[in-house]
């Protein structure tokens, strides 16, 4: 049997990772990091291979977004786990005839994002590869005995939760469209936004550290398959059902502007459009007015957009319900390109 | 400027990694393992990124061997660190026609390596490519506050300094040797020994762990390219000149008679041999005794086999001295193959 024929997440299956036990406060495959205890603290760890013309193309991104992309997307896996950032090392393969020039902007790239989130560069490892491919392991730290409180994982969430999300969805699967149609960071002010959120998407590590202090989230994750299908992973290994409300799901200006330009339907983007980065999370219905307040202190709109139930399939109401079956994901083996 | 032109040490020269200040008690790119204290205890770090075709092929070495020798090449920065294992993450690349046995064959393999070592993998992420592609992650604990010892660097070798090998080197070049030319494990018993080197080096972490913390060296590095390029590592990162004598390196029996078969010179293989994963380190002349003591305790040979001097080259003295010239290394961007 091959790869190609049983796919990603057949092969993860196949593998049996995620049914691997782990001794107590570890954390391992199946959740944005994984966690070690480690000296009354948590170390938490994401990882990411990134392989050129499968995850990004030297046509549409500059060297330096690559770099910055490849390090944020990292950052949003620990702020989806409440860790803060400590630094990342990176395996990275190019082919000989590449520009030194490339890669020395690419290291730019990661410099920029490290430096804005407070994760150096530590070590690293080059090979030779007919394409580029970049590895990066990002650590954090994110509670443990000494602090006391745990990091939020995506088996949390309880019947009655209320589904809240930090930002706006939506704008990054625009902007790939946009590139994809050949706009530029030139064009206008709606599209060097959409084209920025694609290519620089910020994660959410204030916040979500700040969320997980507070011991008010019961599970979180970072959006990077698009809405549906993340909160279809909290609702698979929270053993629960979630019901996404589409009329509660902003839409930003900036999403319905370009989408007019683009000829796509907004609702469709926010709700199953990938690479967002921002964090989806629940949260006891109490807690909701506190979260708000506290996505307020950090200059971050966080709305509630749904809740959960008992049950095993996620849901969606109003307008947006007709693109649930739009919302497959992408998976590596399986899918072009 | 192409890659291709500067090669590898120019490339990372260009870059400027190895030139980049830390803080306090962090050790950044340039060492066997980046260190990053953390709470008390200091969380080390190696990374190591393989291609098919680069570092190994399907046709002359199992899916269980790759998988065992990707951790335990990992697992050998830790041990010249004086690292204790804590667990690894594994990015991993497949091309979709490769058969899912071998993904489970090389996993199992990893397991083996991780579960003699204490190393779980606790995390990963897979992706599409040409070429399989590992990039192995891997975390340990090396001294710190709570300890009161440190990790063992490169870069602490002092003139008069008596330097020291763990093991028998050249075994594993020899096994290659044999691997290219067709033989296997079935082969007779000096066959099989030198291709186990090859395929299953032993990472020598106990050891390591024990003269870390005994505090008698005064640097370290395991031989990954060869031991008169590794020690020019130790001199070039210490400011020092390094003589090695070749009367003193002892050659194994297998070796002989490995290289008797294959017509190689035994000596020129064990200094200039690479991926022998044995630990090189310096120690001050009064700590000899007690160091080859600590060995034993560990059912380790530990010989003494040079000395640091003022310099800043590496010379040999004795009958290997003519191979000094055939020691440089493998360079990804400008090798063959």
């Amino acid at each position: 049997m091959k790869i190609g024929e049983i796919g990603e997440f057949g092969l993860l299956d196949k593998l049996g990772l995620y049914k691997r036990q782990f001794a107590n406060g570890w954390i391992g495959p199946g959740d944005d990091c994984a966690v070690i205890p480690f000296c009354n603290s948590n170390l938490s760890i994401s990882t990411d291979l990134l392989v050129e013309d499968v995850h990004f193309r030297r046509s549409t991104a500059s060297a330096l977004d690559i770099g910055y992309k490849a390090l944020a997307v990292n950052l949003s896996d620990l702020a989806s786990m409440g860790a803060r950032p400590l630094g990342f090392v990176m395996g990275a393969a190019f082919p000989r005839d590449l520009e030194v020039g490339w890669v020395s902007e690419m290291l730019e790239g990661l410099d920029q994002c490290g430096e804005e989130f407070g994760c150096p560069l530590v070590g690293g490892d080059t090979s030779r590869s007919d394409k580029i491919t970049l590895s990066i392991t990002v650590f954090g730290e994110s509670g443990g005995k000494r602090e006391g409180w745990n990091p939020v994982m995506r088996s949390g969430a309880n019947p009655g939760d209320v589904v809240m999300l930090t930002g706006f969805t939506g704008e990054s699967g625009a902007g790939l469209a946009a590139l994809e149609k050949g706009a530029n960071k030139s064009g206008d002010s709606t599209c060097a936004t959409l084209l920025l959120r694609h290519l620089r998407p910020t994660p959410r590590i204030i916040f979500g550290v700040a969320l997980a202090q507070s011991e008010l989230a019961t599970s979180m994750i970072d959006l990077s398959d698009g809405m549906i299908l993340d909160a279809t992973h909290i609702a698979n290994r929270s053993g629960v059902g979630i019901v996404l409300d589409s009329e509660r799901v902003s839409l930003s200006e900036a999403l319905r502007a370009g989408c007019e330009g683009l000829g796509l339907n907004p609702l469709e983007l926010a709700l199953t459009g990938g690479e967002d980065y921002e964090l989806l999370f629940t949260v006891h219905p109490g807690a909701v007015e506190r979260v708000i307040a506290l996505g307020e202190r950090h200059e971050l709109r966080v709305t509630a957009i749904g809740e959960v139930k008992n049950g095993s399939e996620v849901e969606v109401t109003g307008a947006g319900a007709k693109y649930i079956k739009n919302s497959k994901g992408y998976d590596h083996f399986k899918g072009g390109g």
